[in-house]
């Protein structure tokens, strides 16, 4: 498995997330206390939005060999400067370690990532690419269930409606599970952005979905710790999704739901349940 | 593009031919001479049966990355010796450099590599894909099309028939390619083997082939050059297939014919005419 | 051997100058012209300085395997926008391709990179390395000489005195290398940066030094080519100083003459000449 | 810290000893029992000398990232047979992740592999280095201590006498250490071999060494245990030096008394007290 965090609100250096934090992703790398793993060494990577946009998509850096000892990652963090981000450390289940592998995947504006599996990929891997839009397959590079869901996702609409998407790709999975006679097809927790708005899902087929947490919002937690000088340097919309808390402090780490996913954006965020559903016919 | 080299014969350490002819495979790495490309230096492999046999599969060695500077290649072909080996260096046409995209391809016993290309390959691929065997479909880990080749020419019964089942993915790969408007879909040359007889294929739909040469029987070669320690350390059945020849020695090498295919073999080996040909229906 | 190029002036996308020109770092990296090897492959660099400083110290990004198929290094250039920076492609003599051998090499805010080499280093490389500041050695990793010729200015007084500790540097080289009895000991073309004003020495013991060129100055320019728009955008003051020609621009391109170096800086840039000068006597 | 294992005995492929036993050196580059760090993921590295020689040297594999994810390692083991190998996986403490920093280091036919600290090593490099043999120094290619240490341990006759040129480098490294005011200077588990014999060292200035295990004497083990096929089919000479012990076979493994060294040799093998000694006089 992996672990994962997107970070969204006002600009700061990568630094700030990746590597201050006392339980920083980077830490979780060689000690993660909640994953399935204590190792995330198989690879990472990290994708941001421009604070000025040059350019319409966003960079991703990805690289294979654990975060902990990369170089150019502890590089990147010292001198990127990002209103958005997503960054993933990987534990692989099998299949092989290489760039076109690791999180986030990336299509136009879009980025995804994920920490889970579908059960036995391998078995049902045929019949899920046969869904993926023909037009979109030709952008697949790698092997994992993480870039076919997202490539599903796409076919089923991602980007007009996102949850919606997700439904059915979850749907589609949950379907061809059970064909294949897996009792519990799908585990998942997902992040998904266009660089304005994130959303972030927590689903499993047995209802023992992997660990996600969402950041408490910023004005609280001023509240609760007036002295860090962090919390009044960034903005009421700040926000982080974690596959685990960044460290200990207190009302500042909330557990997203079993079956439910959140929407980080302008304005109000909102926590929503999220079910699979159907996939849609596709007209070939 | 790539080039590449197959030795059968005598067991000789891989440094023997990998490193030590004037223009040797690694030498083409830098400087090649009648590829497309000058510079292979996207990855390299390079497969052996062991001399003593342990296991009833080839090693395979293969990492991205230029062959010129790997010192671990170096290692293996001071310390490896092989009575049958496959060596490729890789010039990408697009797909990723990884691991995975790198020659040999390997499949129980089975060897295969590849110079060429399917032209467009990337509005093929998905085609392609639905026709390999849904059984087969679970191991290919890669994204070229030389890999799509090996897993189409298993699906067609490789391991029965090697010339049958390339002819039949060489047709299979015509008729698609015609089907997207492709005028010319195939150019390849490709080796492939189980360990006892090897199969080389020069073939192009335009009829304008990738080079490929094999070496002069050994008991000729020695009669024109009684002088070399080589020639007499090595079985008269020793042969290599080479994409360009290794050195400049007269009389030792010889263009493999357009359209046509060899057999190295215990006993004669052959030169046969190579013709692809229309693919079996095959029932789901 | 190796190329680099050195950009200083309007903050632009790393991209414009090293994969938009013609003949770009980065097809050099493929195909060089005026270069030793045809090939620089072996590893590569990037050095940058922020355009909105968080940190007195420069990026650096660099990577083992060639820049031409490195897709970090095209998401950096994508997305990162620089108004000094440093790019370097690698063609090992002998030294090991690792991180720590490419350059650009880094001391606090400066940068060093280096085409060319010191004649059999090898053999000199303790006696040099016993010149070097001990505080300063801790700070080596690689095996470079081009990182002990940094380190050796670097002790020479680098920071205070760039044209002169570099002038020491050479000297010492010079010595070392007759008293092992190498009749040309030096070859260098070397780019160095605090982050305000660059420095690029072109010398060699024998007078025949590997290339160098630097830009025309803009206001010429524009006047030779009124129509091209990337004139009209950038600053009075840029500048680029590079190992071969971008491109075929007319007027564009200027050999520094041997045994020189420029200097650009706010203000007017120089171009004055270079000569090895005797290193103090160091106390211990 | 470190892990490794050597292996003297019967040939084996190298799969046996690396990846069959229960807590196999790749198990522990993930799950290490007894190390300082649990994960050992910043390169690996085994060297080995031919069954049958071809060359005077041994081979050596080395790679950064995991042991763990390493598919050429994977290949190697399975196709490589040994008499006598050494393996190494690596947590770094703090120099860079790169080949020619992993173990086993290598010259001529003596190879060296370690685990354990120079405290302080940075501070004390240079004056360590000053003392290898100036034709030594040359072939230095890292920024280990463990590098270090073995070009000081030829610099004082390892040819020669193993045991007592270790010792004078562990006077060497105390004295220089007390001399930069470190309290414990060393802590070292190094195993050194020609091909022939093998020694092994547990030392540690604080009298508190890294964990250190050998195998029971073979002939003892059968009797033990004698259901074990494994144990009939090795000679009585066979032997492993370990890390950690690679299971929790009742009996096998006797842990290395602090302070002393062991020779596993043809004929009967030897563990004897060892204790730094002070370094020669040597002149320039």
């Amino acid at each position: 498995m992996c672990r994962w965090l997107a970070y969204s609100g006002t600009p700061v250096l990568l630094d700030t997330i990746l590597y201050q934090p006392e339980h920083s992703l980077i830490d979780q790398s060689l000690h993660s206390r909640m994953g399935v793993e204590t190792t995330n060494g198989d690879g990472f990577g990290v994708g941001w939005y421009d604070t000025s946009p040059h350019t319409s998509t966003p960079a991703v850096f990805r690289d294979i060999g654990p975060a902990w000892s990369n170089r150019n990652l502890r590089e990147i963090a010292d001198h990127v400067e990002s209103p958005l981000f997503f960054a993933h450390i990987r534990a692989t289940t099998g299949t092989a370690v290489q760039q076109t592998n690791c999180h986030p995947f990336r299509h136009g504006r879009w980025m995804w990532m994920h920490n889970g599996a579908i059960a036995e990929f391998h078995r049902m891997r045929r019949d899920l690419a046969l869904v993926v839009d023909p037009e979109l397959f030709l952008d697949m590079e790698g092997s994992t269930d993480s870039e076919m869901m997202f490539y599903l996702a796409l076919t089923f609409g991602l980007e007009e409606d996102p949850p919606g998407a997700v439904a059915r790709m979850a749907g589609l999975v949950e379907r061809v599970g059970r064909e294949h006679g897996v009792e519990f097809p799908l585990q998942m927790t997902v992040a998904v952005t266009e660089g304005q708005r994130l959303w972030a899902f927590r689903y499993s087929s047995q209802g023992a979905s992997r660990s996600l947490y969402y950041s408490t919002d910023v004005e609280t937690l001023r509240s609760l710790h007036p002295d860090l000088t962090f919390l009044r340097e960034v903005s009421d919309e700040t926000r982080l999704i974690v596959s685990e808390p960044l460290g200990d402090l207190p009302g500042a780490w909330n557990e997203v739901p079993e079956s439910s996913y959140g929407v980080v954006q302008p304005g109000g965020d909102e926590l929503l349940p999220f079910a699979p559903s159907p996939e849609p016919v596709l007209s070939p």
